[in-house]
């Protein structure tokens, strides 16, 4: 699904106006202008729309100008209303918007009588979205950006598609109501999910919470994440959120009464398995079978890199690693992911160069 | 909390016998056998027995000889029995477990009358339980290694806390209860949780499940651990687990039946974001304040070494790392996670390095 950055070059960009000067809007502006597209970017906060354009990410729309594309990147609430006003303001302009729930803003787009210039982007920049350094063109690159046409016209699919070619992103084509169904499940869900097992941790105390290892770090990493937009979502994507929490509270119900809850426990957490195994590892390929190369490193500067630069020299990629601090202790538990045929090898290399090998 | 090592070398170790010759038992005996202790191991697998003895984890028991102090490194379902049978067979020994459920455990050992000579433990070595490249005495090194006296007498307590000093453990003494309360939230529910949160991705296309970020592969990380030994824990955790999924759950209905789902799952993110801030970080410490620097990394070997060299040329510390590879792209995000007052200089640098910085 991928598309070859010099598609992009190939055809000759949109005049593109941006409606919204924030994070997203902004980086996307900034993207943009660095690829020599013509681009301008506005705000309801004058202030806004003038740091942004202050900053590269477009330059200020003249009343009569008439814009080839017009990205929506308004919080996810507004996004309807504004994608509307455009596709009414713009009569020959294509609209996108780049809301993380796309099935009600296709409605909005269709009710105006001109959905077939409306196509729906999710450009999925994950934890970024919150992030703190402000708008960079970088933002989308290599991240999954979500095109949902419902409708639209293949010239409006084509001028979409150019922006997040532009922005090299990694381009996925679904349906509204699918995006929607999967992000639930994807990304709605877990939060929730991440946030109620934190929340159970309330009753403990500090002590108590001391006892957490790196599951109950991973599990509730997500948890950390501020509020933020997750009301908008959670209301424009109440019907798939609901069924997939559906989906969870009926498992834990079935662990917490069932007459053998061990029995009950294994047979979800086999399930579990199966669908852990679905998730993609590298480059959208199922997950390859790695294997775990727990190391204690001392925690001081340059020791993760020593331990890195052994590791280069015995010709292993590093396929993920995850770093674990002892408790009241000064060394770290660094934890490498190898491909399986050659933990065993790295082991032996890693403990004959004095590394302590803690576990795999 | 934490010894010196050296208070295990100024104490004479107990003669020391361990029954079970798992990678639990197994990896005890030869840590304190290179510590010099006198250690024997036992197992009712005969060949489990002598493997470990041929590995160095300790010698055969003497029909007649008497150990001061018995490990009993069974199976969670069978370590009440054998702890009462040591105390029985034993008249003068202290007798300490290692499963990760204490309380019946510690209620089994007093209904032998000789409950004053039980000292419960519980070694967390997390994820590495389940770990593939067998025994080894640096398994528990570093990580909580949890006393639960109930009731022992103060000989029976520094006997058995010799064992995870000498081991070099993070050493932590609380009630049996309390310890299982307390492993209910921070380990039990959830991997409950998570299993359940993966288990829902069931009714997703591989094209759904491919949107996944980093958000889901942190929540499922641990759902993709094997079944193992949780259904004996769940079964003897029965109380704590259920009490905790009960926590879950409703947190969970009341996102769902909420009349404003938004408000009502902002409450929640909020009340978990209080929790996961007590979650330790560092030394046990709270977890200082972060910040995460990401990084456009080609996915090609030496390029993370080349990465983490300049940040060590910064005089930067990486408090924490994360890999996400890019589907269908050959590129990894690589985020730093560092002490956010240099995060800005940090990201400069790098990015005068011709790094390309995706966001923070």
């Amino acid at each position: 699904m991928t598309t070859p950055v010099q598609d992009s070059a190939a055809v000759e960009p949109p005049v593109t106006h941006i409606i919204g000067a924030g994070l997203i809007g902004a980086s996307i502006g900034i993207g943009l202008v660095a690829e020599g597209w013509t681009v301008t970017i506005d705000d309801n906060d004058a202030d806004a729309a003038r740091l942004a354009r202050s900053i590269g990410a477009g330059g200020n729309l003249e009343p009569e100008s008439t814009p080839d594309l017009v990205v929506v990147a308004v919080p996810p609430s507004a996004a309807s209303a504004v994608v509307g006003d455009a596709l009414l303001r713009w009569p020959d302009a294509v609209v996108t918007d780049v809301a993380s729930v796309k099935a009600p803003i296709a409605d909005a787009a269709h009710a105006t009588g001109h959905g077939e210039r409306y196509v729906g982007s999710h450009p999925m920049a994950g934890r970024e979205i919150s992030g703190g350094l402000g708008a960079q063109g970088d933002l989308f690159k290599a991240r999954p950006w979500v095109l949902c046409p419902n409708g639209g016209t293949p010239h409006a699919i084509a001028l979409v598609r150019q922006i997040p070619e532009a922005l090299q992103c990694d381009v996925v084509t679904m349906d509204a109501q699918a995006h929607d169904a999967a992000v639930a499940r994807v990304s709605h869900a877990p939060q929730v999910a991440a946030s109620a097992v934190a929340a159970a941790l309330g009753t403990l105390s500090p002590a108590d919470v001391a006892l957490a290892g790196q599951g109950l770090r991973d599990v509730t990493r997500i948890a950390a994440s501020e509020a933020g937009m997750w009301a908008d979502i959670a209301r424009m994507n109440h019907h798939a959120l609901v069924s997939t929490l559906d989906h969870i509270i009926g498992d834990l119900e079935d662990v917490k009464e069932a007459d053998d809850i061990g029995e009950a426990l294994t047979d979800l957490i086999e399930r579990g398995r199966i669908e852990v195994a679905r998730i993609p590892g590298k480059h959208g390929g199922a997950r390859r079978d790695y294997t775990a190369v727990t190391v204690i490193v001392p925690d001081e500067p340059g020791q993760l890199l020593r331990l890195l630069g052994d590791v280069t020299d015995v010709g292993v990629n590093i396929e993920d690693i995850a770093i674990e601090h002892s408790p009241r202790q000064p060394v770290g538990l660094t934890t490498l992911y190898v491909i399986s045929a050659r933990a065993k090898e790295l082991t032996e290399i890693l403990s004959d160069k004095n590394w302590e090998i803690a576990a795999s």
